[in-house]
């Protein structure tokens, strides 16, 4: 098999400050689907073109922010590996195994903390209850798309002081390429983008004094018309707008980044090139980062270093 | 390494009548890149978004068509084992290694003859010459563009009458997914679409009762307003159009088909989904055929299935 | 004002086989809305972004095609005068005035017969029931929108034989400009595209053996992208294509041609350049017909000079 | 001729500090065409698809800023009787014809001083030099486009104190509608986009404290793919960014503002509604201001009310 080992980012658990209004954008806004309630109140939610049972599990909290991120393995053998290999790894900790069933219609889950402070976990195993449009004689797109309907969940960027380790694990333990990092002057790398697949970037991080803050979650659209369709959405409804419609100089991608009613930062995007091992990482100097991040404004905004959750 | 094995198509060998009006098409109107011409007179072509020195080969000859299409694997001792594997799989012959340097920046390469009668090669070694943007702080696009400009060869569709060792082949031996078929009401598979990645496809087969024909080579383009673009170059430039700009089913790709001057067709297409190993395979019924090739017309067009070269 | 006299395409009334099916297509696939109905059946529909009660009405009868085409003038006393112009011309006959009400909220309308045998309205007044955004503080589009959605009627393709005096009376009576035209090598003029405004095209004439034919209806999108989200549509609701997604030469439209149920085509497209009065005429020559009118075929299918209602 | 009178703008007359920087940014980026340079040194340029000898005339000067804009009248009677229309408004002063041939190619024009303090020339005559297609069989764009190379120089807007008067001299003498304003909870109105066209408009005026100053000068594009173009040319040129790739509420046009080399603002733009005079004027509250002018930020940048020239 040529794809191997850490297959994709599988899900991700945000904290949401109430379940109603966080629902009402994740669904009618975003246009994600409901496939789940537990016991205890966690809501899961897919994209429509995903098969597997959900990649976005929400749940009400004193604080918003990301609880963890899952990545799909390619087989039980290979959690085993992967799990022992992390253990071993010297690069996290607080290792746990929570078991199966935790998660609705999903495999045991290994979990750990990578050095910037995040939860990280490995699954192998969660039920495919079929995308939208099936797999027999399928449409493009299947009807009954509300909002900005993105195909998939995509990856997250999060924000944490010990890049060094934490970079060293997914290349070195979990096999990641490094697709894009910014670095300083003195080469010190502040921000690393890092994929398993042909995308762009499966999990980014930006190097940031505080342990463990989320900076965004992110789904992929079709094409830049589908962004504007999006960046209208958000005025329609009245959605708080972070920046966008945009382009990344990282990754090529056409962007929208707008918050969640209980202030997780989203992204939507098309586009970026396709990446192979083989391909050099590319490198941009932090003199450029503001082109880096955002490249027609070629600055930051204020709030994309210092609005995290 | 999560993208292991064989990594991607890495070139294409191409037999055209003449060279001069070939290049013209390939060049200026398609808007590949020269890169290189050796001593038996063969050109070197790449797209702008590729590091490798090439990924398409043109030569002259009586009659059009392809001579070869390669992989690009993962290393030399990958090759080694993958050589070994196709020699001992019983679904490939005509075993040639061609030696580093036959091609131009390129290492040795492993030639085989699959049962549909085409020859595909393997290798680990091609030089890598940069993108058009570079790998430091780079812009989305390059300047200078010229034509169609796709970002890269992205695989090539053949037609050849023993389908199922040639599929055994590429999915047991090589590590490909088929991402999609055509199967009849007796269930004979007539059409494969097979990957070594995320994308759809990475290479496609077709059920003929004629042994190493070539349907198309197709190039990427970023969206549905390129494709638009490449259909009016192709009217302004008075090149042969076959079909589009259309959607296809099979992979949901947006596209256009067209011919070289020498009647090789060439496909410039943009979109599609992302493939993992454990997406189910898309099984499209011969009664839907029409609506599998081309989404939008339901029916194939006369050419689709007899003009080969 | 420097709008006067001839405002734009105000109403088509069309004839279909069955009413249900007809709704079906020009609402949930379409998307038109329903204003109302009257007393003898008709249906009333308008396009969102149309302020006028209504553009199209449809009524059952036993052969598909137009009953009419209207025209809205920018008053009562330009009626009177365009109407006074028309019966003086000798371009036009079957003078009639359908009186105030006889369509749903529209004021009086008089119609003739142009010499291509087709039946033409002018009318002044038409009840404003506002567009789909409102006029204060609008969004860009608005809610709810289903299937093609278009935001106006934009123009209609009629077939007959007396074409110089229907262009006559068009240019000399109505005021319209001459934007396109298709000429014979002997100097015929055997297409002309009639705009009285900055469309490229508000009414068109193809010479043809018949009176009285009907070519198409056609309805304005957005983008490219619309266009291909109705090709999309076409297939997910098994519509009769007839051609398209393509471009036409002629007026530089992003095109596609299909069929309501009762056989009459429809076009949604977008694009187009801006038209002035002192613009000079474009010609197409005959042998360039299939560019002009299919831009990247460069032939026409066979229906387009065939299937008529 | 359902199009009469004022006909569109017709020629903008900015002030650069040099001219050839200004070249390069309305040649290079922009990508007009120069067809004359004249005895004073002034520079003529036009977009792609204008036959008007010239749309944009650049001098150097001291200070950056717009001269005049002009507007061209359907005829020498026409432009006669407005230019006395505007002698009797009493909204107009400074009255001036300039002699034919003063501008390169161009007929006599008339020149008043509006009462926000801003010079408007009304015109009849200019030489038809043909647009890049040709008017024969034309391609739908022309070879060798350059930058962002828009179809047409579209629009102005412009800032002064006496808002009223001048709308009424636009809307009463010369026969503009008023397509969208912007009032006060007072009733005042702030700003008026007016045209004489089916644009959404062909001039703005925003009510200010100083007189005459210059907001930007806009110009066509076909699609939101060449705003994400336009966008993509500003950063790897290095030009001043103002804002954009967004939309706007007034006019729902999508677009990006920039600067050239001397400070005066630029626009590219596609899309907007088609304007009727009979379409009832949009109204926005001031409270809307921010959503008004752009639509996704609904808070205007900082730049838009203070940067003028």
């Amino acid at each position: 098999m040529a794809l191997q080992g850490v297959l994709r980012p599988g899900h991700i658990a945000l904290r949401v400050l109430e379940i109603g209004p966080a629902l009402k954008h994740y669904i009618d806004l975003l246009g994600l689907h409901e496939t789940g309630r537990d016991a205890q109140g966690r809501v899961y939610l897919k994209a429509w073109d995903e098969h597997d049972h959900h990649s976005v599990v929400l749940r009400e909290a004193e604080e918003p922010g990301m609880d963890y991120v899952g990545f799909r393995v390619d087989s039980e053998a290979t959690l085993d590996r992967l799990a022992n290999a992390v253990k071993e790894s010297g690069c996290a900790k607080d290792f746990i195994w929570m078991e199966a069933g935790e998660h609705l219609h999903t495999g045991r889950r290994f979990r750990f903390t990578v050095p910037t402070g995040h939860s990280i976990e490995l699954f192998a195993t969660k039920d495919n209850v079929g995308c939208a449009t099936g797999d027999v004689n399928p449409d493009p797109w299947p009807d009954g798309l509300r909002g900005m309907s993105p195909s998939r969940f995509d990856h997250c960027l999060l924000y944490g002081d010990e890049l060094d380790d934490t970079v060293k694990l997914f290349r070195d333990v979990l096999g990641f390429s490094l697709a894009e990092q910014v670095v300083t002057q003195e080469g010190m790398q502040i921000a690393a983008f890092l994929t398993c697949s042909n995308k762009a970037h499966d999990i980014a991080f930006i190097r940031h004094a505080e342990k463990n803050k989320f900076h965004h979650v992110s789904f992929q659209l079709d094409s830049w018309g589908d962004v504007l369709k999006a960046a209208d959405l958000i005025s329609k409804h009245d959605v708080a707008l972070d920046i966008g419609p945009t382009r990344h100089g990282i990754t090529r991608g056409a962007t929208i980044y707008f918050f969640d009613p209980s202030g997780n930062r989203n992204e939507v995007f098309a586009g970026g090139y396709i990446h192979y091992p083989d391909k050099p990482t590319i490198t941009w100097h932090d003199k450029d980062l503001g082109r880096a991040i955002f490249y027609h404004d070629r600055k930051l905004n204020e709030a994309f270093l210092s609005v995290l959750t």
